[in-house]
């Protein structure tokens, strides 16, 4: 009887892959979902996702999102809902290392475009 | 100008607040997805899931997932996206702390019901 071994997804081994900055990188799928690996530092612009909440799950580091009328502070272990439509803008002092959860297809600067728009659908 | 501090959700945190096992919490939502988290140790049952892939996060432990034709081992930092479909039988001789992520209303048993069967949309 044969029996294969699977391999699960290790984020320190994806993130030991890359070392560029606001670089949105596929490791999963799970439906028309997206599990995505980012490095963040700095500033990200406002923008916000019209059709889909966003959910950002920090593994290294810490992540603040300002919102129009407040902010969070999401630190290793945590995590975050962002809902649809919600203006918000991503930054970091120090580097964070970030697992995106979102629909396939989502652009990570919304409608805004400009420096800061990561290539889609890149698979690490 | 007013400002709010919104809340993170906090892995550890959430498991200090209950410690049966086999039993899933909510955490969160994203569009029709749930964040889930839960303590297992020993065997699940075998079962699928027709209509969806079901992905299993671990934050402490190691989980290993059986499947017909071989199996997986998650450890902590890593992730698996088990296929819609796909016969699969969760295990961990230790606790393992999991995080799951998939759409609302997935009973975690599939079809097969039975003691192991959580209680569904439980907020923690």
């Amino acid at each position: 009887m044969s029996s294969k071994t699977y391999q699960s997804i290790n984020f320190a081994n994806k993130f030991s892959l890359f070392s560029e900055q606001w670089s949105q990188k596929v490791i999963a799928e799970m439906n028309d979902y997206q599990f995505k690996v980012a490095r963040l530092r700095g500033d990200f612009i406002w923008h916000d996702h019209a059709d889909t909440d966003e959910s950002f799950i920090v593994l290294e580091g810490q992540l603040r999102i300002d919102f129009r009328d407040g902010h969070v502070l999401i630190s290793a272990g945590e995590m975050f809902v962002v809902p649809k439509g919600v203006e918000h803008k991503p930054s970091a002092v120090d580097e964070v290392r970030l697992l995106l959860i979102e629909p396939r297809g989502v652009v990570n600067t919304g409608a805004e475009g400009g420096e800061r728009t990561s290539e889609m659908d890149v698979w690490i």
